[in-house]
């Protein structure tokens, strides 16, 4: 695929413009904005000194994830799912793909009876607000828990390696890697990849919005999301050097 | 793997025993109840003369699924999500999932303005309910829409190919097909296919429970998967052929 | 009345056929099918250690009951109650009918502190699915209770005597037992009625559809009502001797 | 019995006093508050020009109730309703009952495509509150009708004869007439009976809460009901009679 | 402004006619219809030996309050709250408001840890129904609180002060005292003040209906409710001197 | 007052640094992000061609507002109303303010059928939130409005002066101008006070938190508020002078 064949212009290996902000509210033990192009999601982490019902007593912590859309982040005005009564299908999809990627690298024994909330709050969304959720929720969790073992010295991190996300599609034919809106609208394949930063996966979710995929483009999308991830990681990695 | 490391005996590409019984009840224009082993899904498909708000005078239909499990499907007893006020985040991405894969098989120009609505139920849970119901929801469709070309004298056929799921996974280091309910609690990784029946992929949603897994083994998975799938093509078929 | 007059040709005080069978699922202390005709109620008793809040430290237990119907167990799809947000008035007065009915035959001090729920699931309808889930349930109860006592060493067996229900109108003038959908529908007089195996009442609900009954016609449903679960408590019996 | 055995000192067969007052609100087209003894339930009746969805266009009305209890109406405080979200199966099932109830006295043609609801309200409780209702209502009814036939010219009556209801039931082994809270909550057996003026059954609803009750105790009971709905639909009477 | 000139024929200082039965329902503590003209307003006060969480085992109790109108209090029927599955926005400011109000007059260390809940249902309405409320609240609470002294011997009188409170408004340019339903549904500016029996004010909230109000007619219109208040409190202690 | 005893070091009559950021994302017609010192809220217009139901062909528009507050706004964690099935009374409250606020400066004829829904999510809270909300809403909409004018070629400009809002209270005996979270938490008396440019009051909410306050007081607080809301104003004004 030639490179102008993309809306954005970019090519079918290019990420958009990975933005990273720490510290962008005062409150939360993390909090990042993280931009996606023009995707913007708020990742929280808040660390509080419970456990679920069913956890109680055993020594070990939880990490959750809550996903929502400020109402007017899309093109049109979405209802607010508070003012409709609950949470939507899509929106409780997302937030346990959240929550079960994050404990793909949290020691909850190390943790000790604490839950750790993520919440992720899309502040403008462009086409791939839960892998940008679930990349800048890695970067609030590590902040928060730098700052819980300070507190609380502990004696292992519970953090255990990175992980980010990513979306990978067929566009017009051709495998592509972090689809925008324009692209997510229209493509024949949509596959969201988490995966830690050993290479391992975490989750793979992918649909065929229109024909069925190949073996051969699944492979191709791939080999897409193991590129984009390795460039996530390390874009976490750097901002977390940061002081 | 020896056979014999399954609970079940079951070698490691084997299906369980699948059971598909037509006309289960009388009302619904197709109604199976199909069996994975000791899981039983009734799946129904109910045909309705109106479309949903937003496809209204666009001449063309919907299909959709919704899922529910019984209270005491399971070993222990669930509390029913109409008396807690509402679906939680499993079923409603369930549904949403057996919706999705059905959709892929229906030319929704063909099926005219009418929903089908996929009522999955389970009647016993042993593991593998949502790969379940797909495979019976497909037999449903084809009893309701061979119905409904017959009474309305469609012109074309909506029902385009086939659609089957199967659950892989990675049972104590060894990859293996069609979980039941002691391994899918004890795997590292589950994963979850839809496939059609030219050997496209529908859906594929894999999770790592325990560590992240390889690509080796995703590959492996996958070739799991469509064997699997070859064989459940072949008993709808079979189911089918039956008057 | 000849026997011709009724939709289904059965004479006026006779029942449709009555299936039991027991043990149709097997995750539930007691899992039973029952069938008044064409209507199918799957009825489980589930046992758990804990009473509601308010028996708490009293050493006596409690029975409830949980009804629902699968959204195609009737002639068109009924919307599931748990994707509308909770259950309805028809819903909720069914089961705490068939909650009170079943407390009726139980010693709660002997049961200790324990619930027994009672699921009742209509699996197709076709009239009478309160009174085949009263009738079905009760052999659940029996089995669970067995079962129960052998596992905990009960002193004293919690279920005293049996409970059986079955419906009774006036269909075109002519009082008949049992009522189907095509009667049911269009009957001048339903009344529901509990009864033991002692012949004493436990329940009767009767409700004038078209013109109010008389005295006389009240007395003839009550006969009617008296001689159908005389066959109930039989057909119980009958398939609780086997093993 | 000897009448000091009741607790108010009643005879068996004898009514609280019963205090009729029309008008007691202003702005309903009918609104009365009923007494039975110190029971007191506020019965509007509200006429709109709609009729529900499946009526539209069929020339008939319908007529519906909604009950509810002021939260101090009992002796220790109740969870209001509205704030708890949702109405409970109690209220429901009453509800339910009291629109079947007064639909049995109307004339849904004659009344054309108008929707009356009866909305009685429990100010004070003191046992019988649906049976106050019942008998209120009825009353509230005929005014609002009165006011309708005046406004709109109708040709017909849509009220066709009187409703009323009576609760009896079987106290320390004897039956009475018109159970206070005292007797209610510690009686054997508890039923709710709905007739017109023309000594024709519109509901029986009894439920055994002790012991299982016999044929000559139902007998007993309608008897002891049919004598004190004579002589509320007097008691109706006499309060429609002035201006 | 001409005292004709009201819809009333009031002068703009003079309030309505108001009336306070006390006792007027027998279960709860303290029980007091009151009418601000037409307005009428059940208000119960319920004590209760619990306190909220957040309070538990700090020595102090609370005093809450739920607002609720019956569906035909108004000219036209309103959907009732719990039929419609949950508060308003309008009727959870209104309780919160009654609540903060009567706080403002209850020393919560003296009251111990109990709950005072006062339950304001709206009987009939014509304007100024939380007004009213407050002003009925008030002579409930106080009839509750002496009871409970008496009762369980408390060493100190949990209510401090008086609390009343009473609308002004601007109304075809002139500012008037305790407007009805016919001059508020038409005046520029609405205005609630709830005060203490010291002139200090508990509660201000003005609302410019049409255009925005000056300063002095702010000054007017507290001028009013300070004349209003003084007059309610009096009728409060007139009401509390009978037996 | 010293300066010095504010929390914040601030003059009694001072305001916090506002900051008004104009077209911070990018779908909305408009969107603001204002700062009350650490207070930022994101406040968005829509535009949408819809009436609600009772305005349908009356040629006028309506503008309504919805506010929220991320969860992790605050210093602890609040659960997320979305999750917890519906919007709190102190939301309900808050966005009915800002809703009434706005539409006092907007001409509902010149608008035409069309609804504006402001929408003010809490990013970082630190007291005043709902003052920011209305003072920043204000700003979208104005950006609004007159992208809308220029779209649709609208004859008059629908919106008619300026509204902005500042929270006065009682801290420590001082009057003092736009609390703080710090001041909030701790004051005696709070009030929240809307006005427009013309000086006008539009709303005025004030509540004495712990001793009632005097009419000296209020003056004093009207007086501050007045001061405050002149400075909000020529901000407001500022910011929208920028292209």
């Amino acid at each position: 695929m030639s490179s102008q064949s993309r809306p954005s212009g970019r090519a079918s290996d290019q990420l958009r413009t990975i933005t990273i902000e720490r510290h962008y509210t005062r409150h939360a033990e993390g909090s990042v904005l993280i931009g996606f192009g023009d995707t913007r999601v708020l990742c929280t982490a808040s660390v509080e000194d419970r456990v679920p019902p069913w956890l109680r007593g055993k020594g070990e912590g939880w990490v959750t994830a809550e996903y929502g859309m400020l109402p007017r982040a899309t093109n049109t005005r979405m209802q607010r799912e508070a003012a409709r009564g609950g949470q939507g299908g899509r929106t409780m999809e997302i937030q346990r793909l959240i929550g079960r990627s994050l404990r793909a690298c949290v020691d909850r024994q190390a943790l000790g009876e604490r839950v750790i909330t993520l919440d992720c709050d899309v502040i403008q969304a462009d086409g791939g607000t839960r892998t940008a959720a679930i990349t800048g929720a890695y970067v609030a969790l590590v902040d928060a828990v730098n700052l819980l073992m300070k507190r609380e010295n502990l004696r292992r991190n519970p953090v255990v390696g990175a992980v980010a996300a990513v979306s990978v599609g067929i566009y017009q034919g051709v495998p592509v890697l972090d689809l925008d809106y324009a692209e997510d609208s229209n493509c024949d394949t949509d596959m969201n990849v988490v995966m830690n930063d050993g290479g391992g996966f975490i989750e793979v979710q992918g649909t065929a919005e229109g024909h069925a995929f190949r073996r051969d483009e699944m492979d191709a999308l791939l080999g897409l999301a193991e590129k984009g991830i390795a460039e996530l990681v390390a874009a976490q990695r750097a901002a977390l050097e940061l002081s």
